[in-house]
């Protein structure tokens, strides 16, 4: 089984989520910036903030199916656990909006964000242990800090969030700032065995 | 005809219906965890349903047209049929959620998902009767044990459905389950073929 | 310039129409079957009658683009005018159900049919002036008689609609059923050209 | 890294924004031509707006990345950045249709045009500084007159709709017209480089 079709099924899941939002977006109901900035303006960040996570589990996603080029059934299983975890964050985010930020909304926030980030490990996991792919996708990966850390950060979030919600809204930002700076682990494996003469792929891929 | 575009535009289709479900369900109207219970909580029960038929429907027609490369107009009709039926659950499924499970919406739920199972059997003997792929695909069918007890399940549950509604719903999450033990036949079978050197593909492939 | 990227961004236009109008359609606001047909039923039907034509366009589609494997900007603003009265289908669609077949939103259904179907005639115009599939694709056309019944069928259904709207949905549905009838000519042309040995496309393809 | 599966989520994304602004209009609310002509009179004319202005970003967008064949990082953020400004249309577009053309919308929609012509030009420097597609993209833009006058259009028709409202609509539509003319940059290079052996590309492509 090839990824190529998973692939484009996932990007049309992404897509439709990252588009979906803008629907739920709250109109400001009335013709002054005043209004936009009261009742689209709250929308308007978190729109921007699960925009940002998506984008990124579109990178990441990217860059993980460009080293597993053949997928098994618990792979496909994996990533549909995955989708469906992306597939609520436009609810869960509109909850939050609505709701202006209140405590379990934005704690529930959290925790959807911490299943996504789950999801997406284990779909990890299922990918190492694929004896064809396992092993390339470990030496890219390294040690993975970011996707160790994002885990424990969102926890942090959600532990602030009790406190106060805004306050849970600052480790949620900053899983998203960690991974916008570009990964660039694949692409330096990428360089490192096309270099050493290494690389599986020839001049016509 | 190469299956290449069918398939991407089922894909574009599925993932739209698997995501427009978000769109459909009821907020939770408050900010607390009782509100998501009682408000969005059968709402979101009836879409981890539905989002599992979807992601099934998926595996199983990414299975399918990894064997029929090739597709006529039948198979072109007998797929835009089985995309009609799959792309009114959105529609049954919010029935049922603003009704709390009434009886004739679980009745109808059934019907759909009952009408979506025949239209995917008759998009496998539409394949099945295609000279070029037929072979294979009846060859990796087997005696399709589960292809045939589904009709079957659903039929139990609208009956049931008729006495008690959320009894009905008991038979449906069945197949649901059933499904997602992956269908390791298609694999299976690739792996037996490529071994006795009878894969008609190449490792270039 | 090749045609892949052109038939995927349709695709993903086309299955988002096609989902698009499930959302459109009112619920039953009721748990009986007599909501359903009331309140839901002349939407359901009109909605089998989109979903089909946009399954025709892209089964057309698909056939036209088989054979124009490169185009042109002319080619890409054409189908983009094609798309835009395609997408217009949800909303004429929408409002013909509102008004419970209210004689100016059917005359206006027809309009929009019409535009559609003068959008894909300048479309095939265009890529029948291209030099390099132009010749194909008027050996494969031949005398494209549902082709021209169309666009006449269409203006019949909408003069019928002026003296008593569900008359002129007679025609529009007669439109309709003679394209569900399969073409085959792409299917035979290629057939015919590969049996004489003049197909241009290796087995490889 | 390669462009393709960058282009299939960006086409999935347009297709999405293109026809999720037909979800925003509103309907005539009444069976008359008159009803249509005032309530969805003005949203047709802004979705046609609209949808032309995607149109265009997905024709420059085709035809930047048939150059730019690889992608890196920086790329990827640059192609989500400019996403996330065009998948804010539907909303600036529904603000100003809502509240009939008033001022604050109408620049605010300006705006919006302006900081995805901008994220655009971000996009195309990136692409500018990679070492593989640099050169040909920079042989292909020329002097790239469009490209610089877009965002000046965009500015005057910020200032002339804070005089008047519908002042400001005459120079986003300029914009449009200006690149509705087919941009034959790239096909005449294409050609060009083809004639002269110079292209790096063969029949088989």
């Amino acid at each position: 089984m090839e990824s190529n079709r998973l692939e484009a099924f996932s990007d049309g899941v992404l897509a439709i989520i990252i588009t979906v939002m803008v629907l739920e977006l709250k109109g400001p109901g009335g013709p002054d910036l005043a209004d936009l900035w009261h009742n689209s303006g709250p929308g308007l960040l978190t729109y921007v903030l699960s925009f940002v996570y998506i984008g990124i589990y579109w990178n990441n996603h990217h860059h993980l199916f460009h080293i597993a080029k053949r997928v098994t059934g618990s792979v496909m299983w994996a990533n549909l656990h995955l989708l469906f975890w992306l597939s609520l964050y436009p609810f869960t985010t509109s909850w939050m909006d609505d709701t202006s930020l209140a405590r379990t909304p934005t704690v529930v926030y959290g925790v959807n964000l911490l299943a996504a980030a789950i999801a997406y490990y284990v779909l990890q996991l299922t990918i190492l242990r694929q004896p064809e792919s396992g092993e390339t996708l470990r030496a890219v990966l390294g040690s993975d800090v970011k996707g160790k850390a994002s885990p424990v950060l969102y926890l942090v979030g959600i532990g602030l969030a009790f406190v106060q919600p805004w306050l849970g809204l600052i480790p949620y930002a900053l899983v998203a700032l960690m991974w916008l700076v570009p990964d660039r682990r694949v692409e330096r494996y990428l360089r490192a065995t096309s270099a050493s003469g290494a690389g599986r792929r020839g001049p016509a891929d």
